[in-house]
């Protein structure tokens, strides 16, 4: 018998197709196409990107998903189902005008922000992100409208399903109770330290060589992914071909070689979500903040530990030979440094939180319209010289014209890094409990048990449950910040 | 107001985004794509390509190609109307249960042949063949009823539209008279020069960097296309964005390179196709024969000259030294060296049409029922000896076992190869008296001159005219075996 289910079933798995297309040009865009080629992909990628719109938003589909309700279904069929509506509502809800006209908007502010922001021009940005702004909200309007929530709630959700500004509130109030105080401390204490520049050139094949690797030291699988270049590192394809990429400075490999274990927990992620589920809805990574969960796991929980640095120093020295800068103790100290900035990209897990909170409560107000876009600037140095004691006053471009988020509407996303950053401290102390030779396995370069406890607690899971049940099964609560703060106490505090 | 016409125009122009893609995602399947990506790429393409097929045949398309014909048109639109006519009546000929058919046991003994091949397998491959057979006998039999044509006319029209067996039993019946014999006395001549093998290895890097170089001097648009390496060498991508590839052998530098000056042949006319035209019919590639024309003018009529190896002979020293065997006289005799053998790719350009011959005679008699799958060992055997002087008996891996294109039904596409060189040698002879100064400034390394005449006279038109008509308009004349006849005695014969 043909289902309603069935038919959705099928329908999401066409659609599944299609992304994968998208997301192989996509790839392709950033590591691998000449300039001329830009014009028509952006056309292709644009007339596949309507014909999934249709597909997904088509009315028999919402018919099938009312009747697929009354339908006899297991527990993964009603969490695909489950997914499956969250897809064609967050798609449906708003009018083709509404999304014309935010994809232009956004083109548009993105791309003058290109040549705005290093010519710090402020003005001219503005205009256009007053569009975009104006656009967001009522996208959100009618978001928070179908929903019953806020506004900026309503936006959140598209990233970090069940997530909300009354939980953020109580969650940023912790850490803005704690972390500022710890920050001074360790500025304080490092700026007696002595941090030597390992001595470059450090020639790029060799740094590539590095990273493949950290990556098969780390468990990517590589008949299932590949490694490339791309002006800005990320991780794309598709679970049964992961693309991550990194860029190379030749002056200095420890950013692309940390670059790589970021994305290469991303990548294991994808290439560990449930195999027979995948092109339908339950198989996706549950949220941004839990994707951003693993990288960060590898990147700063595992990755910028001492016993990992110290298991793969050797990789390093038999890549680069012992040089000046190079010695085990400065190579570990650099991966620990704490320098508080005015760029988020470049910050450490100490004061990145700061840039989050600060991005949050700007972006918050300016959705619920407590705020407009001049008064960005202003609130912007205040909350630097406040959380970073830092000022920024004329500074746009470093400032708060230096992320591409907000210049195509993604307001709502920037709040899914620090929850990343906080789940992961949450898991990894878990599993270390978990598997209590976790340590030593790091220290001889043996990762197993780890990955096996994130398999089973994370990986294979898919979107089956949600962000908090996802947790709470695999930690015994829901989020809890007291892991983070253990984290960065016992890494960079007083007693460390 | 909106006529049938541009009804049609924005149809094709959507499709021609899919193909887009379909391109792209293709060529990263042969270039980049790891092994368990194939499954998920392989739907991923069908799923589009089932799309593809639905927009183009849709009941709407036929209406709008009926209205449009009573449409005021200018002469290229009249082309464009032509062109979409021939894609809508190719695809909407066949019943989707016998494209799906013929899909499936292509892929069946193409699959199976992979390993067929090697083990030496006539029988087990004759099975699946006769599928595929009996398949294409049946769209052949659709397509000439529609078209009131025989049954493999129908089939080469696909490739190269207007050609019939009639007309290719006249040009190959004219090379049969004069080819063996010259074939004779250049292999009797060449017996006795001494051939040296340059002295390896001959590293991928410097390779590569050799074909670049070598793509620059054919005037290869860097911005609008790349070179990588595939198993199977192959020009694919979009014209604004066309890729190329070639395959490395330590031991050996000629293929790779002259593998690069032949689909770099490809590429320029790719890139050159009428640009305000690019995603309608009528700016695609005129057939398959006119194709390969361009690849084979490249590496046959220009690429093994003796005036254009010497132009590039200081690239090939400047990448690796002098060695042994790369002198410059040895360097030229390398590429002009003929040598029959059993395999139709390593095959040079005076056996070459002898490969195509056979296989013409073999399909054309299958597809019209005169013979059976069983009868082809003995037919290829025969004619080998007769055209080649070889004997195959029992080495089916190297004789009727040896290409790809029949596993899949691809009957009508080898008469194409030999067309493109004739047409090649009938352009390149013409553009010689059109640029008196050619040979001399193609020793110089200028090769303008012979750009912008085929610019003129193949790539801007597109397909705009009749493969008669633009040989014409190019040359004063249809095809004329003449000129590859005059082309090889003056490169192979006795006063050469």
């Amino acid at each position: 018998m043909t289902t309603a289910y069935s038919q959705l079933r099928a329908t999401f798995t066409r659609l599944s197709r299609f992304s994968h297309l998208s997301s192989i040009a996509g790839w392709d865009m950033q590591t691998m196409m000449p300039a001329e080629g830009s014009k028509a992909r952006s056309e292709a990628l644009a007339e596949l990107s309507v014909l999934q719109h249709q597909i997904l938003t088509a009315a028999q589909v919402g018919e099938w998903l009312q009747q697929a309700r009354q339908e006899d279904l297991n527990d993964l069929e009603q969490a695909n189902l489950r997914e499956m509506h969250r897809q064609y509502q967050h798609a449906a809800l708003l009018p083709e005008s509404l999304v014309e006209a935010k994809s232009l908007a956004g083109a548009r502010c993105e791309h003058a922000w290109r040549r705005q922001r290093p010519a710090n021009d402020w003005e001219g940005f503005a205009d256009n992100l007053r569009e975009v702004v104006k656009l967001s909200r009522q996208e959100a309007t009618l978001r928070a409208e179908a929903a019953g929530i806020s506004r900026y709630d309503s936006l959140l959700d598209l990233y970090e399903p069940g997530m909300t500004a009354v939980k953020l509130d109580e969650i940023f109030g912790d850490l803005k109770q704690w972390l500022p105080s710890l920050l001074q401390q360790v500025v304080a204490r490092q700026q007696s330290q002595h941090f030597a520049q390992p001595e470059g050139p450090f020639a790029i094949d060799q740094q590539k060589a590095l990273g493949l690797k950290v990556m098969k030291r780390l468990g990517f699988n590589f008949d299932a992914g590949r490694l490339d270049i791309s002006a800005h590192p990320f991780c794309g394809g598709v679970p049964q071909d992961v693309r991550i990429t990194t860029r190379y400075n030749e002056q200095e490999f420890i950013t692309a070689m940390m670059g790589v274990v970021h994305e290469t927990g991303h990548a294991r992620y994808e290439q560990n979500l449930p195999k027979e589920w995948l092109g339908q809805p339950v198989a996706n990574a549950r949220s941004m903040g839990i994707h951003e969960s693993q990288s960060l796991l590898f990147e700063m929980q595992l990755g910028c530990s001492d016993v990992f640095l110290q298991s793969i120093y050797p990789l390093v020295i038999e890549q680069f030979g012992l040089r000046p800068g190079l010695e085990q103790a400065n190579f570990i100290k650099l991966n620990q440094r704490v320098q508080p900035g005015l760029i988020r990209v470049d910050a450490d897990e100490v004061s990145y939180p700061a840039h989050i909170i600060l991005r949050y409560e700007i972006e918050q107000a300016l959705i619920e319209g407590e705020i407009e876009v001049e008064d960005i600037p202003a609130l912007w140095n205040s909350k630097m010289q406040q959380y970073l004691g830092l000022d920024t006053v004329g500074n746009y471009r470093d400032g708060c014209m230096q992320d591409i988020h907000w210049t195509d509407g993604g307001f709502g996303y920037f709040p899914t890094y620090t929850l990343g950053a906080m789940y992961a401290a949450q898991l990894f102390q878990t599993a270390n409990k978990a598997v209590p030779t976790l340590q030593e396995d790091i220290t001889r370069g043996d990762l197993t048990a780890l990955f096996q406890w994130l398999n089973q607690n994370i990986w294979q899971h898919g979107s089956r449950f949600s962000t908090d049940q996802l947790i709470a099964n695999a930690t015994g609560e829901t989020l809890n910040t007291g892991y983070f703060r253990r984290h960065l106490e016992s890494r960079y505090g007083e007693l460390a």
